[in-house]
């Protein structure tokens, strides 16, 4: 099996198994602090083991670098890396939001260059995000492209949580000039989005971001 | 038939009516400047002409305040206002974004404490959220609640849209100290959200607001 079609037969599976939990959540309203604590635990833990598990029966090589649990090696002839963030947008996720994805990556090699292959599934409604090197980007069975046009509405996509004041005043002409601005929360996903042409532009500038984070995102936009 | 039920008969008839429209771009990914011109055109249009249809038909004693119609008499002896943004979150509703809303509500003199009835409807999956004055907030047929717990991921919403540098020295603090921030680009939505308790806090200082973006929500929230 072709390694998209893993990575993609994985991230179905994550969806199939944390749907219900995040639905169940979603439908009662109940997210107090055990809950929340509680949910998030289950939610993270049930995606990253739901992904380790798969990659361990289909005997796949290679070293998983997970959000959560760290470095996994699935075997010892690894020929390549698994970047994984199984829940992106844990805090929408657990209180109710519907803006939260798994993304997952395959890397050759230890370089953001070395990414052959990446899916981001939409958690809250299954649709799939992905592309090969050199293959195009695709959502589901679509092809995707970024935004080539000049649009009426030119979203930009600003992540801002936890923003120091240097730099919100680096981001300051864009949010008085390009309005309007977005903020998510779920890096991936608007990634994704950005992929998709929805969102025309996609800046995070504090110095946070974890390759769990962009991997998947940055094959995507690269090839759309 | 009683207020809140024409409101939700309506707003789920703008839910019908606008579905199909948002759906067939969505899948198409062709959001040129013609096209997102024109379909927000259309979908803004189409929105408002059900709700003024639905209560020209229903013979609904009242004026009408909307966003894009301005003030309309529905007929000569008005019990009261109908406040309405037909499409709250037009450039995520063109761009494919799921996260937009028709806000609608009643009010019996021109003041915030005379709203009686409100209803919001996200249209991205027709969930319904309601109040009546005096008789506490709704989504779909189950109570809701502002959130009252500590929770774990505290989310605090803030509209960043056009700020100026003065607004966000105010809101440093905000983005520097309370992570995880959102700005999902539709305020009566995010106040619904607020209502329900997936959002800890909603803040838009921007001095933009208009009464159509939150008239609905403002009672949701009182009566959650």
């Amino acid at each position: 099996m072709e390694v998209i079609e893993i990575l993609r037969q994985v991230s179905k599976q994550v969806f199939d198994n944390v749907k219900n939990l995040s639905i169940t959540e979603y439908t009662t309203g109940d997210f107090g602090r055990g809950a929340g604590g509680d949910i998030s635990q289950n939610i993270d833990i049930i995606a990253e083991k739901t992904v380790l598990d798969y990659l361990k029966q289909t005997n796949f090589n290679c070293i998983v670098l997970g959000e959560e649990c760290g470095r996994v090696e699935i075997n010892d002839n690894p020929k390549g890396y698994v970047i994984m963030d199984a829940i992106d947008g844990t805090s929408n996720a657990v209180n109710g939001i519907p803006f939260f994805c798994c993304s997952l990556a395959f890397a050759t090699d230890n370089k953001l260059s070395s990414i052959t292959d990446a899916v981001v599934t939409n958690l809250s409604n299954g649709e799939q995000y992905w592309a090969s090197k050199g293959k195009g980007a695709f959502l589901n069975e679509t092809k995707i492209h970024v935004q080539n046009k000049e649009t009426v509405h030119k979203i930009v996509g600003v992540n801002t949580s936890g923003a120091s004041p240097e730099l919100l005043e680096k981001l300051q002409t864009i949010f008085e000039r390009h309005s309007p601005t977005r903020h998510f929360g779920a890096n991936a996903l608007e990634m994704a989005f950005l992929a998709r042409g929805s969102i025309d532009v996609f800046i995070d500038l504090r110095g946070k971001i974890r390759i769990q984070d962009m991997a998947a995102g940055y094959l995507l936009i690269k090839e759309a």
